[in-house]
Order: structure tokens, then sequence, then C-alpha cells
């Protein structure tokens, strides 16, 4: 099966070796997209698809995400940046150019539920999750085969409250180890501590088991079922250190009764958890998301 | 206008002159559905629809809805009642039989907003609310050219803090006059005394604008932009003394982005609201919401 | 209530002056955004929002809206034009500026079934859907008091086979002095004749009432309960001289099951009926549709 | 893995010793229901599901599925059996009594797509599906180490137009040997021959990638891109000799829009596949499927 993906993700890295993205966030004014735009014309590149969105046009804040074909970006990329430069700083901007292929690093926290889990690595079997999945960390153990069998590392690191802060250290040692770019909490119970969360602002992404701000915390299907609500649902966001508390990516419902106990929202729930997950996650891998104050803006 | 109603209200009625349901709950134990349907059967009625659903097989409550064709029901109903009375009271049962034909009578209770009013009278105008509109009630006056074109009788019952008590006071009087069996809230904007909801205990629908438990209380649509949700929701419920906390009768989402203001999700929102309070309504006056605890029992 | 329409009109007007678009679709080739936007932001234009689409980056068909707020754009909008001629011109594009204030006049045609003339009167008199409502025009009477008591001009033009190119030219007539610009068939039954579509190339919108392409034709909903269908739907489509085949704006479903009968699935229709076509009208009067071949790009 | 799976199915049998379901199908008059549960009284079963469902209250056919506890049910099985049969023919019954934990026998039949499969062994791991997947049958090679590192019987059978008739005898061969109950087609491209459909009527599930009746046939995403969609979707049927027109299960849509190229719809679509086959077949697991003529009977 190995093969099979890595055939396609063969033809997939080729077919977008020009392809690149420019993120941008600046105080909006007239002639931002002008000026990116004009910049980028001469450059040689050709716009696949922009988006743009303006908290206020007097006084806020404008983000911009552009997705271009330019020959040679790859070699070219520091060239380019450097000749950006200017433009950015007469505009204030926050920016980042990225190149389509520069495929980002993930690692995936697990605990025992493995749903979440067994969809993403799915998903990148099928060619579907353009990511390199560097390493899987779990606290508990049984998840090893299945994640080992894809020629993936998978680390066992137990949690209890006295091991946290150790845990927690060889976790980051780990993530730094394999270089890893975003973490994935693929329903991992463990809660991060602050000092965690800092470490990697606005790359964390977990998966909420309800429809928040309904039901913050422990237990929400039991919670769901006490309340008696006739849809249940899942949260994807970026983590901080409020807990539940952070920028919503995606959320999604299914439709419940009252015939329905708390293991049968739990069983409708994992389709809606790993299938919100999965699509939030795309969106971030792809540049698509972008955090602003306790919000994200998501250029699908 | 009015002639088309009717037209397809008579036709409607005369559809179903033999239809009835009996609406039993009772302790669960084996036997109940064996005796009912006998006790039917002999009646010489056919069953059409049956629902059942027991909260748990082992001493908790069952809840039976039947719905059946008997010949000359309307005329034949005191005589059945009593002939099932012994069963009813061996087997510990709240129970009623109610004529399909006997329809509700309601009473429409609005503020500002018209969309929940528009649609009901227009699901009335069409033939698919099946319910007397005894009168509709406000606190402003701008609705009454639009509710008195339709014959339905319009009163202008301002609220202050200092007339609450006594403008409940004439709702009730009127209520009564009217003889309404259901109270719906189609987004009227004034908190129910207790008292006022003692008078009409599971006979109060209210449509309340957010996905609950999240947003409860003021503002929901502000609450919901604030936290950037990606999705927005209206809860139809049974009004209880706890504000938002009554039980849920249907609820629905809709999918909003970083783009939409509080004004977008207002007009996204009236769309949802209205949908999911005609079709509460829809089952309760089909009699096919049981309320349980702080839960309903909904058999669509 | 025509008073109260008026009111939030007038805020929605005034809040817009300055608000204006542009269209354009050309041939694709790298430069278009950064010709476009240098000039908006000569002319002191401040882009609100921008959405774009290419075909095929080479070789394809580039479809750019922009939508800008511009200081007096109402008096110096031809001065615009003027100024913009050259650059479309090297660039081969078709193009169109309009005001946002600049309201489109509509028709609408209804048959027997009210229901989407009714939801668009609804919408339009809550201020939702921002159209002038020039004329109805309807095959049958039933509708006028409903029409008329909003202050709009009704016209009952019956159609039989023989009266039909008859018919159609009243028709023609009426739509031109009052100058309407967009045909919403809300339900009318009649099909267009091939010359009356020609008066009108992607202007005439339609619901059909099922998921197109399935059930094309007549008697949607009684061919989706035989073939057992679990999900029904409606479509909006500009309408073209292939019956069911013009290009689809919009599309929604509704669950449905075993119980229901042709006659719940046209209730449960109607309902998915109306709310697709406000939905496609909505978007096409906002300039957000562009017809390409037999499909539509739709910048939502 | 293993284990883990075990572990829950273990705790799941356990859990349902009693259960059994009674399925009947006969003209419909009244006093069924009432004959069928009083007989249910008397061998000592409390029901704790009922469904029922009449084509026509004159005349028609009426269903019936209850579900029940019964102390020793699987070893009185026979008994009761007898014990209803007089009751049946006085009815004119065709009917079984199943016991929750005869759990039914599937083989899976898959070509290259493996999204379903997966989608199916993800289920069953986690105890959501509740069946005995006997084998897997593909004309391919690629998936035997995904199906055989489960455990589960892999038999590559290629197909080609001269060797359809033999491969189609070698299935089911196995499939005898195997003892299989249903077979689910998890996006297996061959086109079954009537004699192969023949000798498994009502129990051959397929997925088909579309909404149908729309694109009936092949290459649907492709077809559904050129019409221009809104909405794509999937089908569970069963599988008849006429080619995707078998009676429907389930149906589920997606939104999609312009930006979308056919891969894009794939990508989309495998998501609505998987979830909609996973969906049918557990239906059909339960016994919550009843074929009536080209359509289908769903309890759920």
């Amino acid at each position: 099966m190995q093969t099979f993906r890595e055939h396609r993700w063969k033809s997939f890295l080729e077919n977008y070796q020009n392809r690149a993205r420019l993120l941008i966030s600046c105080p909006d004014k007239p002639g931002i997209v002008a000026a990116v735009t004009s910049f980028l014309y001469e450059q040689g590149a050709n716009i696949v698809e922009s988006s743009q969105y303006s908290t206020d046009p007097e006084g806020g804040t404008f983000f911009l995400r552009i997705e271009f074909d330019c020959p040679q970006i790859a070699v070219r990329k520091q060239e380019i940046e450097s000749a950006f430069q200017p433009i950015a700083e007469s505009l204030q901007m926050d920016w980042r150019l990225r190149l389509h292929n520069d495929v980002k690093r993930i690692a995936i926290f697990v605990s025992k539920a493995e749903h979440c889990l067994l969809e993403l690595l799915w998903q990148w079997q099928a060619g579907e999750l353009i990511a390199d999945i560097a390493l899987v960390i779990s606290n508990h153990e049984h998840l090893r085969n299945t994640v080992e069998s894809m020629d993936i590392p998978y680390f066992h690191i137990p949690v209890t409250k006295e091991t946290k802060a150790e845990a927690e250290q060889k976790q980051i040692e780990l993530l730094k180890k394999y270089e890893v770019d975003t973490i994935v909490l693929a329903r991992y119970m463990q809660i991060l501590s602050p000092s965690f969360v800092a470490e990697f602002p606005g790359r964390i992404i977990n998966i909420h088991h309800s429809f928040l701000p309904a039901f913050v915390g422990a237990r929400p299907y039991e919670r769901a079922y006490e309340r008696g609500v006739k849809l249940i649902g899942a949260t994807s966001h970026y983590v901080t250190d409020d807990l539940d508390e952070g920028p919503i990516i995606e959320q999604d419902v299914a439709r419940v009764d009252h015939r329905h106990h708390p293991e049968d929202l739990k069983r409708i729930g994992r389709i809606i958890e790993k299938t919100v997950l999965a699509r939030a996650l795309k969106w971030h891998l792809e540049d698509r998301v972008i955090i602003h104050g306790n919000k994200t803006i998501v250029f699908y």
C-alpha cells in the first residue's frame, strides 16, 4: 500500500511545482491589492486563487491570501521575498510566502479513541491529507501496531498528574527532533499546560466532541443527553490557555432524538468528530486559516 | 384568499372524520401494547401509525401514541373512553383520546420581528398548519393590518416593567375568553412571569434564536459573532420558569463564516427560526410531543 | 406595514451610497487583477470584496467581481467607465460597472401555488430582498388581493394552447412598459416559448421542484415517490430553450422516508423550493452569478 | 488491536442475550398488532421497540418490526416459532424471528478504490459494525495486506469479459463455502450478471457514487461536473438486474461549487459514499430494511 500512496504523492507534487501562496495581513487602506498583484505580475506570476477580507474598510485589518503559479518558484523564492520586502514594509504587512510543495510536518496526539487517528491515516494513505505525519504520540500503547505498520514512529508517553511536566518535556523534545510544524490532538484526553501551548502558538488543533460553546468541558455527550438536545456536534479549534475557548476553525452537527442514549450519541458523534477534524486540518495545512483575535478567517 | 384556505380545510377535515389518537404514558411492564391494541381491535379500530418509547424496559416509563381509524369515532368517543378506563386504571396510565378533527386553538404572541408570525400565517392559509388561530397578541401595534386582513383578532397590549402584571392579567383573560389551548411565542420578547407560565403548563412554545444551550439569554447572534462560531441555530422549546431551559422540541442550524456580521447572522437566523418553530408547532398540534422531565419525546 | 419596509429600505440605501461592483470576464493571462486593482486605486476606490475564478490558467476564461467603495460613485460612474474603457479593450474584457443602489426591477410570474410568491413578498417587506417588484403576472386570478394589498400591480393573463402566443406578447409588452430587468418564475406552470426566452437571455430564473437532473419534466414529486428516493430537492436555474436544462444557480434537499406520500413530499418540497429560489434570486440581484456555457459561477 | 475489538464484541453480545426481532409483512386488516403483541406477552416478552407501516389501511400491505427481550430466547427460539405459526398462517404472514446475537456474515467486494472498504473495516474494529466479515473479494491484488492484517481472508479474482462467468462461479463457490448472508459492493466496479444476482435476492448492497436517479451509469462525477450541479451525492441500494435501479436504502449529499473539478467532486464524494454505505449496511444488518416492490421501508 505504501507504494500506492507514494505513487499518488509523486504525481501530486509534480503537478504543482510552480505553485505558491502569499499570505498577508496589514492595516486596511486603499491600494493594497493593486500593490501586491502588480508585484506578482512583474515577477511573472499568474494568480489562480485570491481571497481577501477586511474587518472594517476604515481602520480595520486586511487579510489577503493569493495562490499563484510562477515558473521556477522553488529556486526563486528567496529572490522574490527580497523584492517584496520594501512593499511589505511600506504597508506594514505581516506576510509569508509558502511553496505549495513545502509540505507541513505534523504530529498526531491520541489517547484511547482511535477513530480520529484512523481517519487521518486513511486520508493520508489515500493522498487526501497532504502532510508528512512525522510521528504519533499517545498516552496509551494499544495503537502502536496500527501506526508502525505504516512506517510512522509511535511514542508511548504515559501521563499522570505527577509526571505531566516531565511527559510534556519529552513530547516537546520529540516534536523538535522531528521538526514538527503542527500538532493535531486527535481525541487526546490530556489538558496541555500553558507552557506547552506557548511553544506552539496557533499550531495546535483540537477536536472537541461538542458543538461549542455548548457543553464546554468534560462529558459533553452525557450532558447533551441530559439536556435533551436534538442535534449534537463537534468543533475543531486552535488550542489556547482557555480550555475549549480557542479560535474555532470548523463545526458540524448531526440529528439525534429521544431514543439515543449517551452511547449512541458517542457513536454518531465519532463520525462528526473525525470529519470535522480532517476538514479543519486540511484548511490549516493549505494555509487557508488565519487567526484573528479569538476567531478564525477561513478562506476555503 | 379566505375561500381558498376554507376550501382546503374542508377537504382536509372530511378526509379524516374517523381518525383519532390515543396517547398513553405509564410504568413500563410487559403486556401494555397487547392490552391497548386488543382493546382497539375490539372497538373496530384499524391502527394506521404507532410509536412507542420506554425510558428503561425495567422500571422505566412507557410512552405510546397510536393513531387509528374507527368508524363513527366522533359520536362514539365518550363510549370508547368509558370502556378503556378499566384497562387504563389497571396499568396506571396517564392517557388521552383525541379526535384528529378536534383542531387546537392557538394564540400567537409577537413583538417587533414579524418573520415567525408571517410564516405561521402563510402555512395556515396554505392548509399546512392545522390549527385555529384564535387571536394574535402583541406589545406593538404595527402588525395589526396584516393579521386583521385575515380575519384574525389582533390585540395590542403594551408591556412595561410597571404594567407587566396587569398586562399579563389582560392576556390571560383573552386567552380564556378565546378558549386557547396552545400559546406560540413567535419572537415575543417579553419574559413571562412564573404565574403566567403556571396557567399553561406544557402549552407555551417558544422559539429561541440560538442553538441552545449555547448562548442562553439575550443577544445570541451578537455573542455567536463574538465567539466566531461556524454554525448558528435556533431552538424551539416549551416554556418553563427557567429561562431558555425548558424541554427542547426541535433545533436546526445553518452555516456561517467570518464574513457574516451580526446583521447577517440575524438574517440567516430568521429563516432557521421560522422553520424550526413551524416544525415544532406542527408536531405539538398533532400530539406528537410528550414532555418527560426536562426533555421531550417526539414521535415524528 | 408599507412604512415599515420603506423605513428599512431608506436606511439600507443610505448606508451604501458609495458602493459599486465591477464585473469582468476575459481571456485569462497574467496581470489582469493588477491592472484592474491599480485602476481602482487611482480612482480612490477601496475594495471591500473580491472574487475571481479561472476556468484554466492557460487559455481559459477569467472572471472577476470586485465590490468597492468610492466617494461620489453615483455622479462619477460615467467618468470612471470612460477611464476604464482602454484597459478593458486591451484585455478583451466583457465588463459592467453597477451601482449598489441601482436596484433591479423584477417581475414575478406565478400560477396556482402561492408559497414562492409569498416568500419573496415577505422577504421584500422585511428588507431582505432588495429589488423593485415592478409587477406580478399570473395565469390565475386568485392572488390579486394579496399582491395588490402591497401596492404591487397584478396582471391576470390566462394562457391556453390557442392563446399562448398572444398571452406572451401581452407579457412582453408589460415587462417592457414596467422596465423589468429580471423575471422570476415562482412556480409558473407554463412553458415559455423560445422567442420569449430569447427576449430575456440570462434574465429568467426558474424554480424546479426536483433535485435536477433527477426528475426532469413534469410531476417530479410523484416520480420521486415512485422511485423511493430518501431525499427530495429543488433547483433554481436560468431558463433556456432546453426545458429544465438551463444553468443551475442553487439546489437544496430535505430528508424523506417511506411514510411520505406524494402530498407529503409536496409539502416538504414547498419549504425547499421557496428557500432555494429566494437564495438564487438574492445572488442574482447582487450580481454574484455569472453564466458560463451551461453552468454558473456563483461568487457568494 | 484484534483483542481490543474482541473485548468490545464480547461485552456487546453479552448485553443482548435475550434480545430478538420479529419481522412481519401481511395483508393489512384490523387486529394484527393486537394478535402479535398478545402472543409476545404470553411468551413473557417485553417489547423494546416497535415500528409499523401500512401501504394502505384498506387493502394494502402491513409491515411490522418488533424488537423485544425474552428470557432464554436463544434456547426457546424454535418453540416460540412453532407457537407463532398458527397466528402467522391465519393472517397470511411472511415472517422471520431473528436473534440479536445471530450476527450476519458478510462478504465485501472491492476494486481499486479503498475508502469504502476501509470505513467498514474501521467500524468493524471499533465495534460499530456488528457483522462477521467472512471474506473480501477483489478483482485487484493491492488491498491484500490491509485485509489480511486483520485476519480476514482475501481473494483476488480477476475479471475480464472472457473470464466473467468463470470468475462469478468462483465467487459464488466462495460465498457458499463461507456461508455468506449479505454481499456488500464497496465500490466494486464490475457489473454482476443476472444469474449471480438471482442467487442472492435482496442480499446484495451497492453504493452508487451519485444521487440516484441523477447520473445513472458510469462516470457520475464527471457528468455532475458537466451539468454544473451544486450538490453531489451517493446512493446505497439493493442490486437488481436493472443497473442502478434497485430499491434505495439511503442517500446523502454534500455541497460543491464552480471551483470544484471532477477530482474534487470525487474527493468530496468519497466521504459521502463511505458514510452512506455504512449507514445502509447497519440498517440492513439490524433487519431494519424491508424491500417492498422497488422501494424500501426503513424502520430506523
